[in-house]
């Protein structure tokens, strides 16, 4: 089992990443004195029940009791409607603010337990215990929580930091390989910026690591929760520094737009939000030799393509991305391996042109 | 102008309070750089903007952009459908997460669209404008926010701290008797355990504070404003210490749930919640002076009476209250003149038992 820790302005939490760790008899025993005698809230979604639930058993084992809350899978869950129906289900199911919440599933259900832990009668603690590579390494890290509005995703949320993060390496292996891929994307990316030594790992590892290996996997997703959680250490507010972590989401989130949220995965469309990003530091100076390395380690993860897409249009998506700024769009720039900048006052059109030539071969690098 | 603040986890709120604040020039002048090139929101209610549209816009002229949302007036707003009704809005609208919100209004349009602001992408800067008495001493200080469901008031919601709470209490001599008698209660509340010189004051100037009088509410408020900011500061996540501010509540929160928020105003039924939790005390040996002197200052407010209510309906409207514990409730009973404690282990029985007994003559003392 690694552990390490993030603080923030309410205490800390403890992030434990290991295989096998849901089912070791430390953790409950970890657990327990939290749990005991308390109304646990579980939030999950059926099918990870149905693969997971002895697990799950196991680790709740010290709660008061138990109430079962499952939500649909996927980002379909994050609606203020579906967070209405939780909170009415735990008021009459007799919740109070010492009652504790899990959440057990992908990042779209920890996003939405977060934000119903976060809310109920103004904040219950919670755990998170994501089960999906994405999620174990970036969405259960950080304390954001959020649902969805029509007009945008993470529209409405706040920050409400786990008591725990229980990240099991083994439960990864009954992901698809798609989803394998999209989490390294975020791997990738936090390397990139902030772990050198992470990179070299990824690409190292990879084969392994996209097979969804626990053993392989478990000290990759140990130091990307450890440089996300420094990250979030020093800004948990969300100023600026924790910017770095939007590296390749401002195009990515567009993509996703674009593309209503189908064809592509996050962390695939954060992928070509990687390389464009890459390729718009080396047009200003920066970068060649990490955007080369980027461009190599990405070709291997055999990504779906870009679909066709229209600049102007995705250029439209960023100006409505919630992390826009009045003053305009603050892109994340990688500066070297291990450096990212945030620059703001690039001119729409230069956006545009840029956009236009990479959509025609993303691969191809800069011109 | 009196000032006074409240130092929280995330920073500090500034306090202004006095007779004709909104339409001097100092404020504007205060809140111009906060508001300069931003998107400002206002929640507000139709009625309000009618009374005090002009203060309004003098306040506001610095905003870069003004985008009126009207909410219903009274508790009635303070539903999830309606903030998600703001929430869509403020996107159309292009709201960023620099965007400036200010609530304008009683307390249930600033418990909303504090809750409002506090969500939407995951938390904007924003100001509380209070235009009732209960709202300037109490609502409106000390960062709570919330939304009601269906199965309790205030169930959902989170602490969001205001930049500033601008209290004018020229604003109040609009307000009809029982709503100025209903904030004077909270003063009491707060007086009786936090500041006895503000209780002698209040038993002095009685007549005038009933009418109004906007130059005696002043000092009032700020009094009450500056008491309750201490004890948020002590406990800004509402552990013990904070729960000295419920005095009066547990039965108070009971008697309006049972009579499902018609009859009796909030204050109003927080008096009655006084009156019980001072016999308690006194039936406990303590506070037997303060219990007298509270009685015969809450006779003068001359409050309508207490309808015919049910001792066991009301006991278990308590339990259903979002601050009981697991454990049971807790009371917040007088110790003596400036002093308060919290009880717990008081049985059912025993409380059902002093509560007929109250029933029959809320009136008549302790036994």
């Amino acid at each position: 089992m690694i552990e390490c820790s993030l603080r923030h302005p309410r205490g800390r939490t403890r992030i434990l990443i290991g295989a096998g760790l849901l089912t070791g008899s430390d953790l409950a025993e970890i657990l327990a004195p939290w749990l005991s005698g308390r109304t646990l809230f579980v939030v999950s979604s059926e099918p990870i029940r149905r693969l997971h639930g002895v697990s799950l058993a196991k680790l709740t084992a010290a709660a008061g009791r138990r109430v079962d809350l499952d939500v649909p899978d996927g980002e379909v869950a994050k609606s203020l409607e579906h967070a209405g129906e939780l909170w009415n289900a735990m008021l009459a199911a007799g919740g109070k603010r010492d009652s504790r919440l899990l959440t057990f599933g992908g990042g779209s259900v920890g996003d939405l337990g977060g934000f119903v832990a976060g809310c109920f009668l103004r904040g219950i603690e919670y755990v998170q215990v994501p089960t999906t590579l994405l999620a174990q390494v970036d969405a259960a890290v950080g304390g954001k929580t959020a649902v969805d509005l029509p007009g945008g995703k993470n529209t409405v949320g706040l920050f409400h930091h786990p008591e725990w993060v229980l990240a099991d390496t083994s439960v990864l292996s009954t992901l698809p390989e798609g989803e394998i891929r999209s989490g390294l994307v975020e791997v990738v990316k936090m390397a990139a910026l902030l772990d050198p030594a992470l990179l070299t790992r990824v690409e190292a590892d990879l084969p392994r690591l996209l097979t969804g290996d626990a053993e392989a996997l478990g000290p990759v997703v140990a130091a990307a929760a450890h440089a996300k959680a420094k990250v979030v250490e020093a800004d948990p507010a969300e100023g600026d520094l924790r910017r770095i972590l939007n590296f390749g989401h401002t195009l990515g989130h567009a993509i996703e737009g674009a593309l209503a949220y189908e064809t592509l995965r996050h962390g695939e469309a954060v992928a070509y939000g990687l390389l464009f990003a890459s390729r718009l530091a080396v047009r200003r100076g920066s970068a060649r030799e990490l955007e080369g390395r980027l461009r190599a380690l990405l070709r291997r993860f055999e990504l779906p393509p870009l679909p066709a897409l229209d600049a102007s249009e995705l250029v439209a998506f960023m100006g409505r991305d919630k992390k826009a700024l009045e003053g305009g769009l603050v892109w994340v720039l990688p500066k070297e391996l291990g450096l990212g900048e945030m620059v703001s006052g690039i001119g729409r059109e230069q956006i545009e042109t840029e956009l236009d030539l990479f959509l025609r071969d993303p691969w191809a690098g800069p011109v």
